[in-house]
Parts: structure tokens; C-alpha cells; sequence
């Protein structure tokens, strides 16, 4: 099959072997699959990334599942924001059946182990054209929601695993560092969980447009006005939260030094590098912080869900589409944040 | 009166004027006062100290009350951890009187705002023999408690005020890096809180020694084996809080590294200069971070109560004293980390 492969630290378009489903796996083609900036961080810095994972593995001995962590000497094809048609089933699948459309956590379990997809050199990712799916984990699409919105369910569970984790409550207040797909998700699940007063901050009025589509209630340039001091203007300002979602270095020393005492911090942006923070920030205004990752199987359905019944705005994230060929242009036009925001590839 | 005066970066005793109390104050001779790692920074990292103070200020712009924030350009009595007695009463005083064995939160109220005892220039602190306190906040010292551990009620109050913002619980373990007088005030305290299961970590045997006399259950050299690793083969372990205080640049990434999924880490050490981090450490394992700093007038005040009742092992942190002449080689003294813990001034 054809498929955009990561290979000697390049993206290129070429054959690869079909994966075959084995036991309480199904075959699925792809119909449409989001470029996530951790994508681009995988190609630009895979070696941090793989040592980031074995440090993880080796810091959690007490772990039930081992995950395979990719060997960058092998292809790998990535892509874990998809939405895809089952074709063919294989063995003891009991919840899938052919011509369902699906989407799925993007994890395989095998007698191996727990294979992250679009991360494995075992199972290929949502940049090929046929993927395997562990049948259970398979979310049938409600409502005839199209492929293209559905794919986005993956992110924007992201951004509500993290409004979650951050305790923010109606009466508070939110800033959003960096508009981005993860921090329109996030804008998104503010809005979801009743958050009234959001100001979002970035450099592209692109973005910045976006974020007021998706709820915030100010969006600010943050060289003309820095967004805590948007919040502050505002009289219904309610204690705050900032979720750091630009994940490159300084914003995290940046948004401690911008807190007022008693902020929470939700860092959802990733940034591979080494970073420089200024502790006395923290400990002069007692702030606190939490670092996110992913989402949980019932955040991930209740996103699915959230999106059917349009409570979740995903469509409006989508900027452009490729297909195979464009996707090695496609990561190249994502460094420039003012062009786009969710690039989708339809195989 | 004489004075330890830190003026020009550098400590000298000296004549200084006497403070004389206005309305609501108490004049009051010192008569023990422990010297705080953070004057050993205030005097290494004068400037430092300052500005953080100013961008600190300018954070929270709503506060109701400015405080004071030291000019390095005049003369500062340092000292914040001292017990005292009453010598002189001021006009509208009715908590103290004359005699009276008191503490005081390090803070002084007057028509220009308020005033950080020990690192103000209007008001001299512990390390001078007499000081003015705000007759509110004076608390008389019960149980003919000594004035030498009386004097120890607010490094002991950091570490109650830590462990009350990490919301560990009794099937919770705790790991404590660092057994300097604040992480030790920290072990204290989760004694205090029934916590069972109390891991140390320090490069000096002195002070892992002293770390089990105040109620760590297991006291490690963390060259010979990680904290985390000695936490890990207790099968009596529960879910992980760290507290970093050792405060030099490195724990807080160093925490991060060995910190498994979900650890909250307390940050109580002071680390005056940039630090860098590996936010993915953070992101991978979803850690979260609580930046500490002081306590509230009711840990103070409970902290006092639990010292006089011997619940709080205060006597323990003196290892020596000294009289004003010896307050410079003191801070000399205290940067050799396995000769001392607490070092009390006696004026």
C-alpha cells in the first residue's frame, strides 16, 4: 500500500507491506487523518523523542503494559487522529463489522504488548492507506458525522482531558497561551465546560480569528497586550487559569512570570527541549502547575460524542486537505502558523 | 544597639539605631534567632532577591497591601526567626505587656504598609537586640516552652504550611530531597500528618541522622541509592509526593526524572538563579508541581501550639549558637552542609 513513511529522519511517499489483523484486530482503510504538531516534533527531534520514552518506561517499572517504543533505524508510518472504514475482520472481533466507521484511541494491543499507533514500526499509522485496529477499542461514528470532523476527535480529547485535569470551575477564568489546534481544543472544551470569560492569546490573527470561533471571549496579540493583562482589565475576571499551549522554549517561565499568586498552570503544549524556568516565580506567588498528556477511554468517547451532537466545533479547525503526495509538503506549510491550522490527509 | 548589618553585600556588626514602636507596636529585645538559608541567598544574591521582590509586586497589582521592599543601597538587620521579650509597649496596645515571652509572623503593619521583618530597611530584625513587632500579631509563647525552640516556630511553619498545600493524605508516602532545616521542618510535619511511609535523601550523614530523629522511616545517600529507587522497594509504598528542598539548580528536573506517573512534587526549596527543566518529563508522566512559599497566620499559630505540646520536634534542627560577633562566621559556617542545621543567634 502507499503510505507517507518516516524513514532516516525524512518524510517520503513509497510502498510498504499491507498489515494483516490478527486476533481481535480489524483492517481498516483510512478516510481521513489529522497532522499533529507531535508529529513534527517526531521528525524533527526522533531521537529525543524515543530517549523521552524509554526514560518514561524505565520510571514506571510497576507498569501491567510495556508500550513498544519505535526504532528510528526502521520506517515508521505516523498519523493517530484518524477516522477510518473497517474492510475486513479478523479473528474473534465481536464489535466491529465490515462498513463501519470508526475511530479509535490510537493504541493496538497484541500478544506483544501496546503498540502506539503512528508512533510503531509494527503497526502503520493514519498516513497509509490501511491500518489495523484493536476491535474493542473501535468507537462506531454516531450520527452520520462526516470522516473529516470525526478524525479530529483524537485532539480535541486533548484539549478536554486537559480542562479537565485543570479543576477550573464556571466561576473562573481561563488564558490560553498559544492558538494552535491543542489550544483552540482546549478553547473548545472551556467553552464545553462552561468557562465564560476565555482570553486566548497569539501571534497570527489567522489563529487569533479561529480562537474567537471557538469561544474565546477575547483574543489578544500578546505584543500588544499581554494576555494576563487582558484578564485583568476585565471586572467579571475570575481567579485564573493559564493553559501553556504554544510548547516551545521560555512560555513556561513566560506564563509564571505574567501569574498572578495562586495560578494554576496546565502546561498541554509540548516542548522536546530543554527549557529554563525561573523558580522564584513559582515559590514567590505559590503557583502550581500540571502537565497533561492524552486523555482516558471515556474522555475520548464523550469527545466522539460531543462532536455528533455539535458541542465540540471541530470543523472549524480544519484548514486544508492533502492527499499522500502533499503530505511531506503539508508539514512544511505547518511551520508557518498564520497559513494553517488542522491539515488533514485523505489517502 | 548592636547589630549583624548586611550593607554593601557584605555582613558586619556594628552600631545601629534603635527602632522605637508607634501605635499598635511593642519594642522587644531578642533573644534567640535562627539564621534562614534565605538570608545566605539575600546576601549572595542581593539583587536577585530584590527584583524578583518587584516583579512579585507588579504580578498582583490588586493586593491591598505594598509591602516594602528592601534597598540594598542601606543598611538591613536581617533575622526572621526569633523569640523576644516585651520590653516597651507603644500607644494602643492591648495583646502584649511588659515581660512577655512572644513570636511574631516576620511582618510589621504601619501607616506606610507592611514591613518584612528581616529584610526591611526601616525595620531591623533578629539579628540586632532589639526589634518592634506589631502587637496584633505577637503570640505569647506557652508552656514555659524555651526561648531557643520557640524561636524555631517559623522555619517549622514552612514545613506544616508544605505539607498542608501538598494534599498528601495518610496512605500517601512521601519523599523528601534535601534534609537542611526546611526539609527537616517538612519530615516534622508529615510525622505530624501520620504519614507512614517518609523517605530522606541527603549527601550528609548528619543530616540523614537528623532526618530520622525527626520521623523519616527510611534515610538514603543519594549516590549510593535514588530516593524514588528506595521508595519503590517498600511494598508498604502508596502514591508518591516529592518535596524538592535542596533548592539548587537541577533537583527540580532531577524530581522530574525519577518522579513515576501522577507524583505531585512540592517545591519548598529556594533555588535563587534560572533552573532549566525538561518539560517532557513533566508532559510523559502527567506530574503536576506546587511552588510553596511561608504559611498563613493559623499554621504559624498552630505550629507555636505544636512545638510547646512536643508534637513538633523542634530542638532537634540546633545543632550550635552564637552571639552577635559570631553571626558572620556563622553564615560562613552554614555553607558546609554536614557541620550544621540550625545555627540560633543570641544577642
Amino acid at each position: 500500500m502507499r503510505a507517507a513513511v518516516m524513514r532516516g529522519g525524512e518524510l517520503m511517499v513509497d510502498d510498504v507491506p499491507e498489515p494483516t489483523p490478527t486476533t481481535g484486530q480489524v483492517l481498516v482503510r483510512t478516510l481521513a487523518c489529522g497532522i499533529c504538531g507531535s508529529d513534527l516534533h517526531a521528525l524533527r527531534h526522533g531521537d529525543q523523542f524515543v530517549a523521552m520514552a524509554h526514560e518514561t518506561v524505565a520510571a514506571t517499572p510497576d507498569s501491567p503494559l510495556v508500550p513498544e517504543i519505535m526504532d528510528l533505524a526502521h520506517d515508521v508510518v505516523m498519523g493517530h487522529e484518524f477516522c477510518a472504514e473497517v474492510v475486513a475482520l479478523g479473528p474473534n472481533v465481536d464489535n466491529c463489522n465490515e462498513g463501519d466507521i470508526v475511530v479509535s484511541m490510537p493504541a493496538v494491543l497484541d500478544v506483544n504488548g501496546i503498540h502506539p499507533l503512528g508512533y510503531s514500526n509494527r503497526y502503520p499509522g493514519g498516513y497509509g492507506e490501511l491500518m489495523v485496529l484493536s476491535d474493542p477499542l473501535a468507537l462506531k461514528v454516531p450520527n452520520a458525522l462526516d470522516a473529516r470532523r470525526a478524525a479530529l476527535t483524537e485532539p480535541m480529547a486533548v484539549g478536554l482531558h486537559a480542562v479537565n485535569k485543570s479543576r477550573i470551575r464556571p466561576n473562573m477564568s481561563a488564558v490560553v497561551l498559544g492558538c494552535g489546534p491543542i489550544g483552540l481544543a482546549v478553547i473548545a472544551a472551556l467553552r464545553l465546560h462552561g468557562i465564560g470569560h476565555v482570553v486566548a492569546a497569539d501571534l497570527s490573527p489567522t489563529r487569533r480569528s479561529l480562537a474567537t470561533t471557538m469561544g474565546a471571549t477575547t483574543a489578544v496579540d500578546p505584543r500588544e497586550e499581554p494576555a494576563v493583562d487582558a484578564w485583568r482589565r476585565d471586572p467579571a475576571r475570575g481567579p485564573l487559569v493559564i493553559f501553556e499551549a504554544v510548547g516551545v522554549p521560555g512560555m513556561i517561565d513566560e506564563a509564571m512570570r505574567s501569574a498572578p499568586r495562586d495560578t494554576h498552570i496546565v502546561v498541554v503544549g509540548v516542548c522536546m527541549v530543554p527549557d529554563t524556568i525561573r523558580p522564584m516565580r513559582g515559590i514567590t506567588r505559590e503557583l502550581s502547575m500540571q502537565f497533561v498528556l492524552g486523555y482516558d477511554p471515556l474522555e475520548f468517547a464523550d469527545t466522539l460524542r460531543h462532536i455528533a451532537e455539535g458541542e465540540l466545533d471541530a470543523g472549524s479547525l480544519i484548514t486544508s486537505s492533502v492527499d499522500l503526495a502533499g503530505v511531506p509538503g503539508a508539514f512544511e506549510a505547518l511551520t508557518d502558523p498564520d497559513a494553517n491550522a488542522k491539515i488533514l490527509v485523505e489517502p
